[in-house]
């Protein structure tokens, strides 16, 4: 039986690009990793090393850079869709472009009360990100936008319990019916559109994250991630599905009875390993398809 | 139109299991980091919290740890196909289990040029990973294994090039006719059955990637991941598919003009980011199907 | 000539003590990273193995927790205060202790606009830290108190040049008279006593910091810092020292002129390695002496 | 009371340097981290950003490549030596430099049995280090070279113990009489002269290190550091001092007894925080004096 090529994706990934807005004394800054990873017409490069249809990974950092200036970021979002709109439009090789966005968060530093007009520092813990994907084989230019947050910490000091579980010969749990929950939050939702007002989408869909999960009372991490996740789709039409990854970042009560101590959930210790990691998808029934919104460009391994 | 639960699984990520082999004064040790994901009927813990159908991932844990005793570790592949096949086995709610295993390489030290009985040095830079896979739902019983390699990295001083690449309005690369090619080889390669001797095939795989990586003269560094992975498959008839993933570990040739010096391929600077990223499977018409083989627990997020 | 015992200490590194007030439904959280490092008469336990007077390091670590318990937190500079003295006090082996406290910043999720009584996200970038000293062995058990933050990234887009430099036959570099100027500062500050309001006086130092690097027209980072450090001993006179160190995480410029773009200071790529690394101290002249204050427990390698 | 300038020095951190020798088809790789920090005249600097005396760190950082060239590598020691005693020769501000090298160690593929010829794989989990460190400023142009290993990962499986400690209040752990004891040693070593066989030095040291682990009973890491470090000082009389971290790396015991499987030392869970640090210093009597040979870029902070 024959040996053939099978799914293959290349690009350039982690491009630092950093964007100064100095049309004023007033100056913006807006700061991305950028990853690029396109599909089409690349088989002769795998196979016979024929490279005459592959766009160099320097080139497409190049471009990176150059719409950066060109057209500016605007919405992560919208930078993202214009790069691989390029991609798929002025190349002819590729047939399906996807490009990934990190964005990290800064601050105007405050002096003597007032916001400096050129000086920044690092905000927030969380990184903001966003994918667009265009498939133009098999799909008439079809296009996805995959917006998303990693690194959001969150902890509830009460409010959560985890009774009422399965046991096995293998089970030594106790029941809990008053612990820390806490996790580092990966979400990322696909829009049935990409006519969004993408940052002001970002802002509600956290938003709606963060009251879910300290309002709702937890009788499991998966419940949690339900009812943050049934409610982002429930606000907004235009989110077609949200995944959710949540480790979950375990805080064992810290056993001060050989002390004289009693312990009623004050005094904990922050565990690193193992972790339990709950995931899940909540979507719209009789929403677009998902088509190759979610191939990330680790996927391959 | 209907909010629904999609796609779901949870699990204890990161066990780290250390075993021991103490029957006799010469020790065997086993390092292993180990994570499981289950899926099954367990929309009511997500719809409502009710967890009576949800093994607590402590309980996935103490097996890993259990386990390693009862059964011992052996291959790896073996160890992650019998804790899957005991999820899916003895806990009712459990359809399909995913147990992934990456194993430290430790050696002995050398004590007076013999090997020492009980003490060992980490051997390695690479991490060797296993991955079984169990569904029963949709499948008889199916199995799949995916052994694999991460952290390999390879570097050749020559027998590299660069040239005939497509060139658009944003390229600005040389052609290189003589380069440093370099990277960390992530590969992945499922079996087509499950009757295999593990660590042989292990070696021998590695081996061919090695050896293909060396001798093949690289027209593009897709080129060498297809002639390393359509070799693996060409000497075993028992893998039906191998994954690669193959960042481009940039080395720039430092400038030493400025200073009278010339640099025929010499000295070079090991760049960060970004890095060229090329990913490709290499695959065998008519192999049996992939089933949840390629699922892998991070794929959520 | 005698091979002797030299400078030695031990203790239990990165305990993650998580406490929670929760006296009313409005609980407080405090998350901290804490490492403890005694010295004294531990000779016998290097010699001989005698460990009759080696406190245990798990023992150092229920001492965390317990006094989290007993005497709570407080300012995390009166916390490693009792932990050190404790040790010192307590311990007749031990004639110095050292404890190094990190505490990672949380805020409250906001709900329908009101802060939550229980629900918390990670906040900031940067680390507060805290170590206290106390040394019993040639002093009259003196005391010091070093406060600091550590990963305060900053960055300002205008305001900094690098010109007039020394050139020798390696330099290449280009004057720059308007670059971007960014950093992750390290800055730790020897206080002159351990009767202070240690967390009004970190707001202070910090908006110092912050206000310094943004107001002083940069003419190198060594100059910036010299500002950052001087205001603060100027600003409070019970800081005796304040060290620096100061990562120059370099923009570079793109270069878009191959595609018919300018970039007057608009698009940077943000690099990873190498980096210039700036450090220096500013000190109080006729200030007490620093003794121990400055043994980091990773001092030895 | 005056505030001044205290201690600062400043260079070029993590320059990633690749050297090939290419004389014959037999290459060989030399793969370097090296770091430069300078000490001298550079008061202005920090006090009136005047840059006149300032060699920037760019211009060090090209140093380092045209040394790989104009010179070669060598031995990592006699390249950190050659880049101090340039910067201390021949830019008359410096009056100190110290030089800092990691070296990533690389073997030759195997290829049919034979090592190829220009194909390497990266190899072994620890890192070579060495330091030299020039000071002209109240020395006769004093020399220190400092040579190391660090992330050298170690496990004995037997062999250790820890019984007969001191108890107070807080001490709960139960005595062992055989464990599992596990470092991560970084190990640094102060020469007496600068004239010696690096290379093979090395690897009697580190042999000689490994060796020590292994044979000695541990009644506890303490004293097995002082059996590591007082050999090396033995064997080797140009040894003045050596310096040794190591992190207790914990193996728990896994409680299998709730299933009814015993477990004497067989399987252990690896923990990651917090761990035990112990630091010595074993030391010559009447070595020469270690001057500046210790004090690393980062003590600062």
């Amino acid at each position: 039986m024959a040996i053939v090529l099978g799914d293959d994706q290349y690009g350039k990934a982690e491009t630092r690009v950093v964007r100064i807005y100095r049309d004023t004394d007033r100056h913006e800054i807006r700061d991305l990793n950028v990853s690029t990873a396109l599909r089409g017409d690349f088989t002769a490069a795998y196979l016979t090393g024929d490279q005459s249809k592959v766009l160099p990974t320097d080139s497409q950092k190049n471009t990176c850079f150059a719409f950066a200036k060109e057209r500016g970021v605007g919405e992560i979002e919208d930078y993202a869709l214009a790069l691989a709109g390029h991609f798929t439009d002025d190349i002819e090789s590729v047939t399906s472009a996807r490009v990934e966005v990190d964005e990290y968060r800064w601050e105007r530093v405050a002096v003597d009360g007032a916001s400096h007009p050129h000086t920044f520092v690092r905000a927030g813990h969380e990184i903001r990100t966003a994918a667009a994907v265009i498939d133009t084989e098999g799909f008439v230019n079809a296009q996805w936008v995959v917006s998303g947050v990693r690194d959001l910490v969150v902890l509830k000091s009460t409010g959560s319990q985890f009774t009422g579980f399965l046991r096995d010969r293998y089970t030594t749990l106790p029941e809990a019916t008053d612990r820390i929950l806490a996790t580092s939050l990966t979400a990322r939702w696909r829009y049935a559109e990409t006519d969004v007002a993408w940052g002001e989408a970002f802002g509600q869909v956290r938003q709606i994250l963060l009251e879910r999960f300290a309002v709702v009372h937890s009788r499991a991490l998966q419940q949690t991630l339900w009812e943050m996740g049934s409610a982002v789709l429930a606000a907004r039409d235009d989110v077609a599905e949200i995944r959710l990854s949540a480790p979950n970042k375990h805080h064992f009560l810290a056993d001060l009875s050989p002390f004289g101590l009693d312990n009623p959930g004050e005094v904990f210790h922050a565990d690193d390993r193992p972790y339990g990691l709950i995931q899940c998808a909540v979507v719209r029934e009789g929403a677009p398809p998902a088509g190759s919104a979610w191939d990330a460009p680790a996927s391959f391994a």
